[in-house]
C-alpha cells in the first residue's frame, strides 16, 4: 500500500481539510432533546453527521483526500475495500472531483451499502467475504488501475478530514465539556481529539465503543495495540481494528473509554429514535449509551455534553 | 358538547394563534434533500412537524385553544377523546397550563401513543373501541369534571392553531408555488387553506389522503360533506371523517386532492426516511407520495413545491 501516507496530522492539517470540504459537505445541526437533557441530568447536544452528505461524517476525510490528489492521480482513479459508510463517501468524492472510485465490496454486502455506492457513480469489484480477499483484489485492483488506495481511517488526510466534525461542533456549542464519539477504526475519535484538544484544551474526550469490540479499550487498558479478534456486536461501522495511526491518538488523547452491552446500544437507540424523530445506526448510539452508563456516577455539577452521531445509514 | 365555539377563523385569528404559540413551540426547519428533487425535477422544501414538541403539528392547536381558558375553566381541566397525536398534545398544552387533560382513549390504543399521554401528566380515561363508547364516555366525563371539551380538529382554535405552521413555513421559504399537506379530520389543511391563500393569494394548495381513506376526495367530487366509512390505511392519522367547520375549507379552498394507495404511501416513507435520515408517521408520507404521483404530469418548468411533515410519532 504504497501510496498511503504515513504523516501523523497535526492540527493544522484539520483547518486546512476544513477549508477543502467548506460548501462541498453540510454544515450538520446541532440537535438537543429535553428528553435526553431530564434523564441524564446535564444539558447534551448532538452533531447530526446522520445528516451530512451520504448519510455519515465519512465524507469530511473521502473529501480532504480525493481533493489533494494531482491531475495525474486523478486520472487513474481511487480504490478502496470497504462494505460500509467509507465506500459510499469515497465514490461521491471521486464523482466530485471527476474520477472513479474503484470500490473492493464483499460479496455479502448489504443490498443498500451497495445500492449507495453505484447511486454515486462507484465501480463496485465483489471479492469472497474475508479481509484476506478484500487485501489481495484491492491489490490487484490498484497495480491494474495505478489508482491512488484510500483506506477508511488508518491515513493522515482522512483523520484530518474527520477532524473537521469536532471543530464545527466547538462553534456551535464552543463550551463543552465533554465530547463523545464512537470508536471503530479510530478515525473519527484521532480527528476529534486532535481538533478538541487543540480547541479546548481542557474539554474531556471520551471514546465509546460495544463491549463486544472493545479493542480500544483493551489496547489503553494494557497500554499497547491489541487487535479487535471475533467482534460482536450490531454496531457494525465499530467492528475493525485501530490502526498505527490511530492508535497513538486513542493512547495519548483520549481520557476515557466507555464499554457499552448490545441491549444498551438498543435501548439508546430506541430512546434517541423515538425522542428526536432522527434515524441513526447502531454505532451512533453507542456514544449516547455511554453517556446514559457514565450519568449514574457523574458529575456533581451539571455539564455541558456533546455526542457525535456519526452516520444514519441503515435500512428502514 | 356545548363549550365548542363554532365560529369560523379567519387568518387574523392564526396571526393571534401565533403570537400565542411564540417561545412555547419549535420553531420547525425546513429540510431539502437532493435526492428528491433529482427524482421529481422541482425544488421540494419539507416543514418538519415530527420535530415538533410532542412530534406533530397537533400541539399548536392545542397550545392555542388551551391559552384562551378563563382561569375558572382551567381549574376544571379539558376534555377530549383521541388515541392519537391530539391526545398527547392536549396532555402536553394542559401541563404547560397548569391543568388537568382528560383523555378518553379506546382500550386497544397503542402502548407509545398512551405512554406519552401519561408521560405529559394526562389522565387516562379508558373506553371501549368504539366511537360511541368514545363520545358517551366523554361527555360523561365532561359532565363529572365541568371540563372543556377540545376535539382535535373541528374547532375554531385548533384550526387557527394548526394554520401557525402554513404561516412559519412561508416565512422559511416565501416564493412556494405549491403547498401540500396530509388531510384526516382537516384541521390542519383547514388552516393551511387560511394561511397560505392568505398570505400567498396565487399558491396552489394540495391535498394529500390515502384512497382506502378518500372522504375529501369523494366530498368534493360530489360538492357535499360525505362521511368516510371503512377506512382501511396504514396512515392512521388520516382515518377520521372530515366536519362540519373544516368541510367548508376544503371544498372552497383546497385546489385538488390526489389519493395515493398503499403502496405508494409505503414506498414513499421508505424513500424519505432513506435519504433524510428523518423518521415520519405513514400520514405524512402520504403527501410526498402525493407529489410523486403529481410529478408524471407536472408543470414544465420548475416549482418551488413545499410539503407538511405532519408528524414523527411511530413504534421504533
Amino acid at each position: 500500500m504504497s501510496n498511503i501516507s504515513v504523516t501523523v496530522p497535526t492540527f493544522a492539517e484539520v483547518r486546512a481539510a476544513r477549508l477543502r470540504l467548506n460548501s462541498r459537505i453540510h454544515f450538520t445541526p446541532v440537535f438537543t432533546s429535553q428528553a435526553v437533557d431530564e434523564r441524564v441530568g446535564h444539558s447534551v447536544f448532538f452533531k447530526c453527521e446522520n445528516l451530512q452528505k451520504t448519510g455519515s461524517f465519512k465524507i469530511r476525510g473521502a473529501i480532504n483526500a480525493v481533493s489533494q490528489l494531482t491531475a495525474l492521480e486523478l486520472s487513474r482513479g481511487v480504490v478502496t475495500h470497504s462494505s460500509g459508510n467509507h465506500a459510499a463517501a469515497l465514490a461521491y468524492a471521486a464523482r466530485l472531483f471527476g474520477t472513479t472510485a474503484h470500490i473492493v465490496m464483499p460479496t455479502n454486502s448489504s443490498a443498500i451499502k451497495i445500492a449507495a455506492v453505484e447511486n454515486y457513480g462507484g465501480r463496485i469489484v465483489k471479492c469472497e467475504p474475508n479481509l484476506a480477499a478484500r487485501l489481495s483484489v484491492a491489490a490487484a485492483v490498484q497495480s491494474e488501475t495505478g489508482g491512488t488506495m484510500i483506506p477508511p481511517f488508518d491515513h493522515a488526510q482522512i483523520i484530518a478530514g474527520q477532524g473537521t466534525c469536532a471543530m464545527e461542533f466547538l462553534e456551535q456549542v464552543p463550551d463543552l465539556d465533554v465530547m463523545i464519539a464512537p470508536i471503530g477504526g479510530g478515525g473519527l475519535m484521532s480527528g476529534t481529539c486532535l481538533a478538541a484538544k487543540s480547541l479546548s484544551p481542557t474539554i474531556r474526550v471520551i471514546g465509546a465503543e460495544p463491549a463486544g469490540a472493545d479493542d480500544a479499550y483493551q489496547s489503553k487498558l494494557q497500554n499497547r495495540l491489541i487487535p479487535q479478534s471475533n467482534p460482536q456486536t450490531i454496531a457494525d461501522g465499530l467492528r475493525t481494528n485501530l490502526g498505527d495511526l490511530t492508535w497513538p491518538f486513542i493512547r495519548d488523547l483520549v481520557d476515557e473509554i466507555i464499554c457499552v452491552t448490545e441491549d444498551e446500544i438498543i435501548a439508546a437507540r430506541r430512546f434517541f429514535c423515538e425522542r428526536t424523530k432522527l434515524i441513526i445506526e447502531p454505532s451512533s448510539a453507542v456514544a449516547l449509551a455511554a453517556q446514559f452508563k457514565r450519568n449514574r456516577d457523574s458529575a456533581a455539577r451539571p455539564q455541558r455534553i456533546g455526542i457525535i452521531i456519526s452516520g444514519g445509514n441503515v435500512e428502514i
